[in-house]
């Protein structure tokens, strides 16, 4: 296996072609690094000026006193293999090559392009790229990508196969308050590939969930076996670009990627345990559903919901995905019963029929989720009550009926009550390891998403319609049982052991 | 046909049941009609106190000096027969009947309700509900439902058998500017159902497009000739919940909805030319680019992105959907060589490669909008790129390497630019009369999502992701072609008449 850890973890790092120019790569990416955080040296390299971001530059990277872990290079393609060869002078060990106009330009390109992966090779060099959107790891607070996105610390680490597609991605979770581990746009793969990547990140402890971006991959055998390996681990969700003949067209054109047929890709990923997602926003969906919550031990899912419209439609999504609502067991159906008005649904979608009364909420929600009957549950129309309240209080007042102070109070109430429902159901998916989804009545923009409660390995996303939940819950229920499936195999075939890794493809 | 005018455009309003009581429909009902800005005379009714919210309030309907065209009745149901017989003594012809506890609440309900609904009928009282959310009128800005959400004027009318879905689907629209024109949640539709409904908005000038939340409809075969008629006139979106046999249990208990075959509702409603949405989210966002965009002709799409993951990721998606992706014909791919570097992908989708250059991406939009070879034209991350550098900008600014001033000039360019990049897709919609779906590159919580153009028909909606444009083209499409289908039917069968109304079922 290669090891990246020198790559995410560099205590020093050069950027070739360093700039104050705004709109240059050696500009995006040197301010990136300097803003987000890192702490280790940054050292600037140009052959224009004497310091750049008030930092001492240097002309050369053999000009650099000390050793130097990690080299972005930003200059033109045809200074890359002088660079290279600074690289090799000085050993440094790992190179992200931004610089484009390699192989996805045409022959001339790939020329170019073959020579700088040989040299690599020769020289142990582990190169990102070229034509790379760069790397993120969030752990070492190095943000080294060309777009300025600072989503939060977690365990979602993600490898893509476009940087804008992962840029839009890392964007997303950031607005969402997602979690996010490690970042490689993988760029042309000139030396290391997608499989490499995901090879590292199987064993990388602070990553979760790996969410990947393809558009195709080149040693189909060797990628099965690290997919396979690494799912028995953690979930990793994947997104197939170039699925059809059209998309798979416009994928060669992009990166150069043999597509593959899709079928073939579908199956070998689903076989090893690797959720597909259809969309970029599908990607982020699933993964951090897997990052935050239990997984869901069978297909038994139990609703309790505000208001009817949502049952139904949450009852539609659960059968349409081949998810059950079994009915109410007695002892569920009696403790409801003596809490609900007589005419309640008496049955799964449990209807409250009315006001937003969390006490009949929190012991509706502990009956299911306390219940043998139920896999997981789905909260419909508690959370976001709050604001419908608050909406009601702000028109009282500038009718003149109602004060400042009074709605200061109300919001802080209803504050208080939507972070007590929260942690509530954080405790819940500890005590009874499975899942719990909050759909919010009202979701607004700026809503906090994924809320953590301190000392919990959960966290709760607030979902904002109750298809995003049941689609979560589906995801989550095939890699639970894609897991009891193997592990029942796996432990016939290996008599216990747990570490079989597959074949390394050291190539470096 | 019944007319609604009176009721969506009440002259003079009375609610029964009015309090000061935050917590209580008889004041979420008052202070939404006058925070909302409804201009006509406003009665509260109460047996107690002289004022409510400091209008004069009045013992009982009767006692109420002039006419009252609308009655909104929040008081329980027991007490509800006898106001009811105050509306006709009063000869008060439009009651929104709120309160709950009738025919869903069982066997005692049941009979109250029947007792209600006769009454009605016998005295030609139109009754909304009962126990339904209330309605809204943006174009009179009467919004007199529960819940205070205030969308924006617009096209987009609202029937819902469910007040908390039709109320998130209003909250969702306010979020995203998107327009709203009518709003009745129908409840148990004792008296008027959502074919009365229907039927109305049909010839509802303030209303291009119906969006409507069904769990079942009593009288199928009105159902079926009302909405062949109104799909003639405008475009229906319609989410059928209770698909499945537990959705459909769940909706019994609901509404008390008699769910029907799935089968048969979705023959019927694909028949007349009812657009279908799965979940409520997909009934907005498919409702506003019908409200927003001329229709596609064809399916043939072309699509102009700024970074390759997203052509591949449109390319699939329009595959999968049955959409094409021509090749570029030998005008448009001349005037495209000669402008994008040697290296560009030469086909569709057209892949700029690089820097978000607003003038190429003028010239490619231009260039794709007015080629025959294209029904439709999607527009990949130009939008949102302004975001991409301000933030390069803070950070040199934090780093101290930019002024205040100069960061305020480059959001100012931006916003320009923006603001120029939609306007001008509203002006090549205009001029061609084919649908531009532009996508962001990065889009935030708070962003202006429809822009509209002043005197332009159109207006532009800003997508955040491609899957979603496609979805959006590919429903237009749909309705597109079930348009000129029956047009050529329609032709054959009736001559010439326009104007060939289902047989109504005048019911009161």
């Amino acid at each position: 296996m290669k090891n990246l850890t020198a790559l995410f973890y560099p205590e020093s790092i050069a950027v070739v072609g360093a700039t104050e120019n705004t709109l240059k790569w050696g500009s995006y990416i040197l301010t990136n690094i300097l803003d987000g955080g890192y702490r280790g040296k940054v050292h600037p390299v140009t052959v224009r000026g004497d310091t750049v971001y008030g930092r001492k530059a240097y002309r050369t990277l053999r000009d650099i006193e000390g050793a130097v872990d990690l080299v972005f290079i930003t200059t033109p393609a045809d200074t890359v293999m002088e660079v290279m060869r600074d690289c090799a002078a000085k050993h440094i060990a790992n190179v992200v090559l931004i610089t484009s106009g390699f192989s996805e330009t045409g022959e001339k390109g790939e020329a170019l392009e073959e020579n700088v992966n040989a040299f690599a090779r020769e020289h142990h060099i582990r190169v990102v790229g070229p034509n790379t959107m760069g790397i993120v790891n969030t752990a070492s607070s190095l943000y080294a990508t060309g777009s300025h996105v600072r989503p939060r610390k977690g365990g979602i680490s993600i490898i893509t196969q476009s940087g804008n597609v992962g840029n839009q991605i890392m964007e997303w979770a950031e607005q969402e308050s997602i979690g996010i581990g490690k970042f490689v746009g993988s760029g042309n793969e000139g030396v290391l590939s997608c499989e490499d990547y995901l090879e590292y990140l199987a064993d990388d402890e602070d990553t979760s969930v790996v969410l990947m971006y393809i558009e195709g991959v080149d040693n189909g055998r060797r990628f099965r076996e690290i997919a396979e390996y690494t799912t028995r681990k953690k979930p990793v969700i994947a997104l197939k670009a170039g699925r059809t003949a059209v998309g798979s067209k416009a994928a060669q054109s992009h990166t150069g990627a043999m597509a593959g047929s899709h079928k073939t890709y579908e199956s070998v990923l689903k076989q090893s345990g690797v959720i597909l997602a259809h969309t970029p926003t599908e990607l982020l969906t699933i993964s951090s559903a897997f990052d935050s919550m239990p997984l869901p031990k069978g297909k038994r899912v139990g609703v309790v919901t505000l208001g009817g419209g949502w049952g139904v439609i949450t009852a539609d999504e659960c059968e349409e995905r081949g998810l059950e609502l079994p009915p109410l067991p007695r002892d569920v159906y009696e403790r409801l019963d003596a809490l609900l008005p007589p005419f309640w649904s008496r049955g799964n979608p449990v209807d409250l029929v009315g006001q937003p009364d969390i006490d009949l909420f929190f012991a509706a929600t502990d009956a299911m989720v306390a219940s043998d009957a139920f896999d997981a549950v789905i909260l419909l129309g508690m959370a976001g009550s709050g604001k419908f309240v608050t909406r009601i209080f702000e028109a009282r007042q500038r009718l003149g009926f109602a004060k400042e102070k009074e709605i200061d109070e109300f919001k802080k109430i209803f504050a208080d009550r939507q972070s007590k429902f929260l942690d509530n159901i954080v405790d819940l998916m500890e005590k009874y390891r499975k899942p719990v989804y909050p759909v919010a009545l009202i979701s607004s923009p700026g809503d906090e998403i994924v809320h953590g409660k301190k000392g919990s390995a959960y966290s709760v996303i607030l979902y904002s319609s109750p298809e995003e939940a049941v689609f979560c819950l589906d995801k989550q229920y095939e890699y639970s049982r894609y897991l009891r499936k193997r592990s029942v195999g796996y432990e016939e075939h290996c008599a216990g052991s747990d570490s079989k890794r597959p074949e390394s493809a050291f190539r470096i």
